[in-house]
Parts: C-alpha cells; structure tokens; sequence
C-alpha cells in the first residue's frame, strides 16, 4: 500500500468542512460561491449533478481518458459531499461503510471504538 | 475538523490495493470475490453499476433516508474505485485532483512533493 | 416523413394498455409476469432500472453499436411506459407535450380538440 | 385502448424528420436551433443529457408530481430522439423492438411487411 502523509488523505474530511461552512444555516452566501449557491437551491439541484456526473464519468471511461476518468470521478465524489452536507452526514459515514463491508475494518473499528 | 485516525483515512488506498489485487492480470479469481467477477466482465459491467448506484443515491436522499444515503454512497464510490482499479489509476489521484480545486492544497502540494 | 400505419404508431397506447393491466390494483399478477412484479415492488424498483437503462443507452452510444442502441432505447422506454403506467399516466401525455414544444403542434392540438 | 388519430401518434416519427434535418450535414445551423447546436457538439453532449434528463425524471417521480413527471419524461424521449437521429436510427426502430418484444407484434408485423 502507498504510504501516504496524513494530509493527503484529510482531503475528504476538510473538504466536508468546507462545505459545512456553506450550508444557508451556517451562513453560507449563495452570491460567493458556487456550493453554497448549490446548497441553497435544494436537493434536486445537486442531486442532478450526480445524475449527470456519473453519466459523464460513464463516458470518459468508455473513452479510456485517464485524465478525464480522474476528473469526472473527483466531480461526481464533490458532488457527493455535498449532498452528505446537506443530509448533516459526513465522508467518514461513508469511509466507515466501506471499511465494514470490506472486512479491513480490524484497525478502523478499534479506531472508531476510541474516544 | 474531526481529528481522525490514520488507519481511518486510509481505508479508500487499503481498498484500492485490494481491488488492485482483484484484477484478471494480477491472479484475481472470478469464481472467487465479486469484484474480480466484476473486474473480469469489464467495463460495461462496471460502468453500468455507477449509473445504477447513482441512482439509487438519488433516491435515498429524495426520501431523507440517512443510512440509505450512506449506504448507497458507499456503493457509487465502491463502484468508481473498481473503475479506476480498471484503468490503473487511484483515489489518491481523484482525492489530489479534489485538494487542486478547492484551494486547500497548501499542505496536500507540500506532501506530495515529499519523496 | 415515413407514411406509417396505424397500427405501428400505436404501439405505445398498447402497450400502455397492458401495462396498467398488470397494475395491483387491476390484479396483475407478480408471479405471472414481470411489469406486475415490478409494478408490486413499487416505484424505487422500476425507477431505479430507468437510470440503468439510460447508463446502458449512453454505453451503446459510445461503442456506436445501432443495434445495441436501438435495443438499450426500447429498455429505457419500456421502463418509462412502467413508470408512467404507475402513475396513473399515459405515453399520450408525453407525445402532447412533445407536440407542444415542437410547435408541430397544429395538426395535433386540432386533434385533440376533438372530443 | 384510446382511439386516437394518426396525426397524434405520428408526433415522433414528425420529430424524427425535423431533427434529421438539423443534423450538420443536412445543413443544419448550430445558431439557429438548439438540437442543431446539440448535434453540431457531438454524443457527449446529448448522451450526458440522457443521463441528466433520467435523474430529474426518477425525482419528479419520487416528488409524486404528474405535470414534472410527463415533462421529464418528454426532455428524455427527446434527447433518445435527439441520440437516434445522429446515429441514423429512427423511432419506428424503437417501436418496432418494443412491439416485437410485447407479443402484441401480429397487426404490427403484418404492417412492417407492407410496402
């Protein structure tokens, strides 16, 4: 497995904070960036995205585009969080759920088991 | 930001290692795990799933279902990392590509800069 | 334009017709046929293969497959004729509203201004 | 079954026509029309409409609205159309694969076989 610095892999976590800090409760200004504009709106406006982010994701790969695969996958993956943001759920919700099912969870549920 | 444990972040390489491991090239048994029969169909197979997948994300949150939006979640981005296992690439490429974007790189270019 | 019987172009009310034959509530059976087992399990069932079917459409499309796109359409139809015939509308209701748009719509309006 | 007139079920083979005759090398003009913009851009334009037109169909059912669901339903029968005309296909294919599919294909097929 690459070994990789903390940091890296914050990514999703400080990414869900960001967003957090967009959503209209928390005093998000839609007129200041594009997330919080999305949040505003309502679920059927980021839920479209995903919609149309996994079909374009479908595409790329059928194009063999690495590039573009990277790129569409990290679309649809935003698009992702923001609608846990807006559900109050978190990227580690899902991390968790994958680590479950994968049965590598041995040292992520003696993880979450600590304080 | 949630402090979070090392072992915990990285579950999306830990799995991506596996998926790796599931591929026809590299010994994966298509009798054996349901990934490598997935990986072993080829794209459509997978490709397909994300369509579906997304989908069903798109359903849980139009019925406020916390855990299924987790769950189906979890499926979509299971799904997206059998596509990049595919085509040899990793969520740390999608994970650095969201870091680019969103302006929080700071840190994340520093380490991927480290050997 | 194709001059085409009448019995071709009505393929879509046929079908429709049979469709909300085997609803629930006008006794379709679930064990007898497989819109009335999809129609059972309700809307999530036959919604969730609308968005397959449209990834399916989009794979056939890229692979520039006639066939196969002709194929993957009638999938996606069918499964919005199911989904219509669910809710208690009818493909004659889509057609008047792409008429509508088209503004090919004289003959049509004409039509269904007639009792 | 609705008696209807042939002018009303001849609206998708009328579509058809009209967006034959917007495909660029029918002279189509990008600037006039949005379908001849659509199919000047290529299948990654309209096929990532499919995917989006499916995902807003699945939440206007979900959300129980008839009046969004016709409508959604038309935007992705038209961009079906719009996929069909790029690829030389036409709808009657479509019906023609639904009726032989549906058992309902005697008057159909003794029609098809008419000169």
């Amino acid at each position: 497995m690459t070994d990789q610095p903390a940091e890296f892999t914050d990514i999703l976590a400080r990414l869900a904070d960001t967003l957090e800090s967009r959503l209209p409760q928390n005093g998000g200004d839609p007129n200041a960036s594009y997330t919080a504009k999305l949040l505003a709106k309502g679920p059927d406006a980021f839920l479209k995205k995903i919609g149309e982010e996994a079909t374009e994701l479908v595409m790329a790969a059928k194009d063999n585009a690495p590039d573009r695969i990277v790129y569409e996958t990290a679309d649809l993956w935003f698009h992702c969080l923001v609608a846990l943001a807006h559900y109050n759920l978190r990227p580690e919700d899902v991390l968790r759920e994958l680590a479950r099912r994968e049965g590598v969870s041995g040292l992520v549920e003696k993880a979450t088991r600590t304080p």
